[in-house]
């Protein structure tokens, strides 16, 4: 997998889930087609459950697995923890990787309260400061079409900016028998669609203006306010995050800058992972879907009237960002590729 | 035109612009396609510049003509006022015609204050008592695939609804040298981007909900606060009414019930008449935009998991709310129609 | 409804079904919309149904009647006879028009025999040089954005084109009892999906090509071959039409020309009136289709790489044909619009 | 990678451009998702070039490397060779390796004559008396909107089929100044459009269908008839392939049966991999597009007049072919899982 002008990176993570399925095939796939200065090495894979575990480092392909992180963390052939595990033990277990110099990336939302995450922001300056590496696991930024919107925007191919649009509309919970899992309870998930969906609607919007949210009004709503405990004893208990979340926000430190609307919902029938963004300039507007993420809609005010109208770019040819390490012009890719450009770019 | 069982309704109209245009082609087709118990004669238009009144009674098909609403309100052979003029004078014109006796298509936004909104609901209330009818022309109302969406609704296809959200996007104002007509000036036009295209999005949610906002938040903006006087002196003046506005509502006097999000813009480069609106309920969902007015997108969550997907309805066939008094199946229709339909319901 | 500065032409029109119910609306409205040199006078209509025929003058707005075609063609008041009756009767009523020195307005298929077809081309030929016009009813032709397709075609946005793809897909004839009416009667209609929907497609693909077919290779189904008379008879008869055809083509008397494929049938399940014309040139692509009439789309091969992809032109603006004479910028217009526009460029 | 009840199937590549890459990421990834009873381990790859095989093997992680083919197949090591070679090498490399009775996955298009294709069915037809497999990969057989659609139409939800249509878009050639590579000789390539890209849409359509073509009328044009040879002479020489071909065709062996349209180009500007197959019948129609390849277009006759529509199925749920081993539901897969699944189906 290396050669002698390479180096390789052990990697060590928490979760073997849904998130810890899709950073296995990324840590698997980005040598493959990225140039890198380090390689990746599925070193060990950590879960609580022995059993699960274990077939789990099987399944996927890891060398070694634990059964607590604290193991993994110290293990010598770890330079990098990756956290795959929910919200709430995000902050305990980043905070001592970097404590004890390894590199982390975690997945989102960072953590669940914001004094879990300054504390976190605070041990990642302070390891930067050792040459140590921390990343949020925002892996839409990573999706081709996106950071072209992004290139667009530096460019000034948008002009100034005065309207933001994200959404992210999913239907999860429409049935009202969907039981009490750990995600409708605050505890452990810190919030509902705002942590979940919104976290990535915001993110983005940010990311591509480059520019922070300064205010926000917001309501957010739980439709079914108790359901089926996931015990099996037929009892029900309360819904603690929110089913919905809708904002209108003010972007920039001045008056005049732009405004944005922000909707994430678990009840949105029809919509599975609805994830969508749109800016408006006055020279330009692009609109972004994570369901056709190979797609790219770009308005350029700027042709000339008469042939003026969004052109459907597809993000699939040599020049787009990270798309001419995978196929020839025109060949699209998934949702899971978004993890391998992610591990490319920690790398 | 009418035959013995027909009664015949003269009709006055006041402006002669662009609704005034629209609403004269409406009057000029409806009995054609139509079946109605009384046809419409189109007895008088009004302006207050004689030249260019005249020259449009001529041109639209008018009989006759006026430069005196009052006058035109009083005529014998009118017996129904189409009030086209900017918002500021609806209440003024539409209150004497109701006094007078004769009904009122008033265009909208119905009025620019609440004050004067109430004193025409009062009028309209008192006016049928004696069998004068009052309408409001929200034209979109009469669109097949809104009136398709709506029997959805009713026939409880979409279930409980969770989420509606409106948005009238469009790009007029981008270009800051674009001079500060009447639109852009609270006096006459009352508010911006809010009445002019937000009401309709408003107006479309509750008549498809069968239901009102209860409560609000929102942020207004205006991106260019002065503009060049229209006159040619190269003086400027500030803009007085809204570039832009976005909020969140709550719908519904029961908590729980649905979440609406909103935006009305006059910014949204790439979009010119961009209304939409969607609903979702936990049965299913709708989606319905003015560009492709002819079409609605309907997704029956109780179809059989597997084949489950949004149906893109073309609203063209006989079975359709209008489409059946027009041509054969799957030819479309245009914006104006909007204003025949409306016609044909006030007839 | 014409001034001192207009003359007026007197129509004659022979049918009331589909095509006349849309030749009236465009007589009716064209003056309205359009400057021109002459304004039509709807002066008679035609049908051999007398009680039928006096009930559609009514109801269109006929000044008058007739039951009898030659009748119509003799009236003094009747400067244009526009035909709109089945393809048998073509050849017979414009040839004869045309010899009394009327103008012609002649629905499409223009006739059901090449024979009829040169007789027609030859009286009319003839009549030009006494100034009489003649003109077949290819109202697709007068859609604003396939007229914005031939007007980049002649600009050399396409640069050299190499493909034509053309399709009428319908779907009218899917049930098996659907009876045996005169449009599949070969006696009456000529041809089935081949004159009545394919002649279209291919109209389409000459007029934007500015060129012609020069060889084919075609194949054409029946696949229902016999169904009840209309009679109510319960007896059965042959299908003497095609349901469906589909060719290769030719065009241009040079080797390297453009291909085309075309297809037209009556049996697509899902589509009703889908016609679709595309284009690609080694400099550009363009598509169109009559269920989204009002859009264009548009691939400029000459875009820099990296932003390149078909643009969505609304062809609703004030530079787009004919549709600065309609609304504002934006707003759509349907089906019938375009024998308006037929109308207006016959005047 | 495998545990006791596993067994190993050591694979022998030969080629390693794009379909060796594309077919390296499948043999890597297929045991990671799907339960297998042979799980593949990548024993050795080939090609004629050391140093390019050499960085190959590790760059996409093969253990072993060989120049010559017959070296390859003769590995105690490799059980299964897969040929990912130009056509004019498949029949020698797949007939060779299954007498050596290695199973044998091989490239389409399968041959570049008739009789390269038959010995090698003998071939495959005696092997198969053996138990060694032999399979073509039309991989796109695989994807999993394409196999829902021949599950539609085996479960009869389309009814009888009337209509396939299917075509390959692509614009590799617009530019007269790309050179005459391999692709574009007879000799190596065998055709051109025809077998590169349309063999595609006609194998998907006689997929879908169950039905094979019995009679055709096709046109096939070279547009550049001679390019400059890549040795960078300056020199030119002929283009020995078709550049587009069209094609009408009849399936089955009755009259009546469906008909198809067929047409493959590398000169369709705007389109890079635009493949797309519709079958129309009389109780439903499937569109499939390979741009959006997790989408189903659908259209249930049986759905109730006024609300039946396409609709755009996501294919992306558990209960969908293949897709349930991958990512929770909604989440996207690309163009490379095509050969994941094909790998699957063979294991």
């Amino acid at each position: 997998m290396t050669d002698a002008g390479h180096g390789v990176l052990g990697i060590g993570m928490v979760g073997y889930a849904f998130m810890g399925r899709a950073h296995s095939q990324a840590w698997r796939t980005v040598s493959r087609f990225f140039d890198l200065p380090l390689s990746p090495r599925m070193a060990a894979i950590c879960g609580r459950d022995r059993a699960k575990v274990r077939a789990a480092a099987e399944r996927l392909g890891w060398a070694a697995w634990e059964t607590d992180w604290k193991r993994l963390v110290a293990r010598d052939d770890v330079q990098l923890v990756d956290v795959c595990t929910p919200g709430s033990s995000h902050a305990e277990i980043s905070i001592a990787a970097l404590e004890a110099g390894k590199h982390v990336l975690c997945e989102k939302p960072l953590a669940n309260t914001m004094d879990e995450a300054r504390a976190m922001a605070d041990a990642a300056a302070a390891a930067a400061g050792l040459g140590v590496r921390a990343m949020v696991g925002f892996n839409f930024r990573r999706v081709p079409a996106v950071v072209l919107a992004r290139q667009l925007v530096e460019a000034g191919r948008l002009g100034t900016i005065r309207h933001v649009r994200g959404a992210y509309l999913a239907s999860p919970l429409i049935d009202p028998d969907f039981p009490l899992v750990w995600r409708l309870q605050a505890e452990q998930a810190g919030s509902g669609a705002l942590g979940d969906l919104g976290a990535h609607a915001i993110d983005l919007a940010q990311y591509l203006l480059g520019d922070r949210i300064v205010g926000v009004s917001a309501l957010t709503e739980t439709f079914v306010k108790e359901r089926l405990l996931p015990d099996g004893s037929g009892a029900r208990g309360p819904v603690t995050v929110d089913d919905a979340v809708a904002l209108v926000a003010r972007f920039g430190t001045e008056r005049g800058g732009p405004i944005g609307t922000f909707e994430a919902t678990r009840f949105a029938t029809g919509h599975k992972e609805g994830l969508r963004v749109e800016l408006n300039g006055d020279r330009g507007s692009v609109v972004w879907e994570l369901d056709r993420l190979n797609e790219l809609d770009f308005f350029d005010a700027t042709d000339e009237r008469g042939t003026r109208g969004f052109r459907r770019i597809q993000v699939t040819e040599r020049e787009h960002p990270y798309a001419g390490a995978w196929w020839p012009d025109g060949h699209t890719i998934g949702y899971e590729h978004t993890f391998t450009h992610e591990a490319r770019d920690l790398l």
